[in-house]
């Protein structure tokens, strides 16, 4: 799926809501242990529960990368139980130079089949590039992120006056159209999404940080909101552990509709 | 293996050299397919050929992450063929906000035993700090990379005059202290490299970007040596790929010899 196609799903089923799958072996509901096999299940209970909702889902490595080889045999199967209807994305935040970013892109673009990967802007151009040259692959790059440490290089101010997270917006945009690069832009940073949305007024933002990290998403689509949608809003821990008994699924559904709800109010405000 | 104990055996074996095994599975000499096992017997070759010569082997988990699962079941054991007596560092270059960090630093020093990982400063730090409080292990944070992308955001100017790879240097360097923390500087930049030796007098810095990409021994010693040595000079392609032919084995076991020469003429000049 590329961006064109979900920009359809959202509109269709008034949701800009992504499933993030950050799934710890440790915060498995009850009745579930940290096997290959019950995580296997828990994922796929998610994502069944929340394909109505949601247009996308976001696996965060990192929690798979921890459990060795096996984390990656789940990987794959989580991945092959997204459906073709939703827009999937291994959130990665790769980066390093030309030739080992192609192997990065090799590894999520063809070896797993994502539509989407998130990259680290620091090492420049070439960092990014190989994954731009997947032209029907989507390339998300970090910009301005919802954590604390934000502040400590991301804000700071350059010769021109500028943040230095501006200009990364403004020159990776100069590398690759809205049809195949998205930025992450968190949610806690209500008046810089606002700025961000002026910077670049047609691309995608994937935005991270609502619920457990405080954002709404009323802030979120008053702040960024673009002709063509142009927002994936993420909730990871908020939907996928609504509870921790043995309704986890049944809770997982009720979270997203919720927010369904919540994205099909802002739509109608637009 | 700590900082300490891969300074005794740099002065003890005269050479800073880390054998990158950026090992690809299309470059494989003559003899050897891209199995499983043949990527096996290429990297424990690679290491077996060179242990007196390094005293470090950086694996860079791209090339493996490519692979797919068999990639990660390659490192593992590849891992295990680099003996207690060298230093291991996972080049992967990694950074997100701290509770996904806290996964990759799992992941590196847990998961897989790892010496080091590399880690990328964007995010700031409390994408770092995860990786910090493991007192024994090594975090080496990108500094100011080789490529030509550096251009792009890592030499920004900053509006009190510094450069952003200034700022992090310094900035990263007091989040924990040279025992624990060193920073990756690449050999093509070598005025940098002296400006950058000024800045963090103490922290050991891995320097690639000598041999396929540009930089010499001789030059990044002369700029960058410190009290403590404090250098790590990356050779991946010089060493791995020295010959195509079956007598590979040989090939990298000179080519690391050399560098060692070249390294020990530096030592006999500070």
């Amino acid at each position: 799926m590329n961006i064109q196609q979900l920009t359809t799903s959202i509109f269709q089923k008034r949701s800009f809501l992504c499933v993030g799958l950050d799934t710890d072996p440790a915060k498995l509901p009850a009745g579930l242990s940290g096997t290959t096999q019950d995580i296997i299940t828990f994922n796929k209970a998610m994502i069944d529960a929340t394909l109505d909702s949601a247009v996308a889902y976001k696996i965060n490595t990192a929690f798979y990368e921890a459990m060795g080889v096996k984390g990656w045999e789940i990987m794959e199967e989580t991945l092959a139980h997204i459906p073709d209807t939703h827009f999937s994305i291994a959130d990665a935040k790769r980066g390093d130079i030309g030739n080992t970013a192609a192997q990065y892109a090799r590894t999520f673009f063809e070896t797993y089949k994502f539509d989407a990967v998130t990259v680290a802007p620091y090492m420049g151009r070439d960092s990014i590039q190989p994954f731009l040259d997947y032209p029907d692959k989507t390339t998300i790059v970090l910009g301005l992120t919802s954590n604390k440490g934000a502040a400590d290089f991301e804000q700071l101010e350059l010769s021109d006056g500028k943040k230095l997270y501006e200009q990364v917006l403004t020159t990776v945009a100069g590398w690759g159209n809205a049809d195949q690069l998205m930025f992450v832009v968190g949610a806690t940073q209500a008046a810089a999404l606002k700025n961000i949305r002026g910077l670049i007024p047609n691309h995608f933002l994937l935005v991270p940080g609502v619920g457990a990290q405080g954002g709404t998403v009323e802030e979120v689509a008053s702040a960024g909101w673009a002709p063509n949608g142009g927002l994936l809003v993420n909730v990871s821990r908020g939907v996928i552990y609504a509870s921790a008994k043995d309704d986890y699924q049944t809770a997982a559904k009720s979270a997203a509709m919720a927010y369904q709800k919540q994205m099909q109010a802002a739509f109608e405000k637009q």
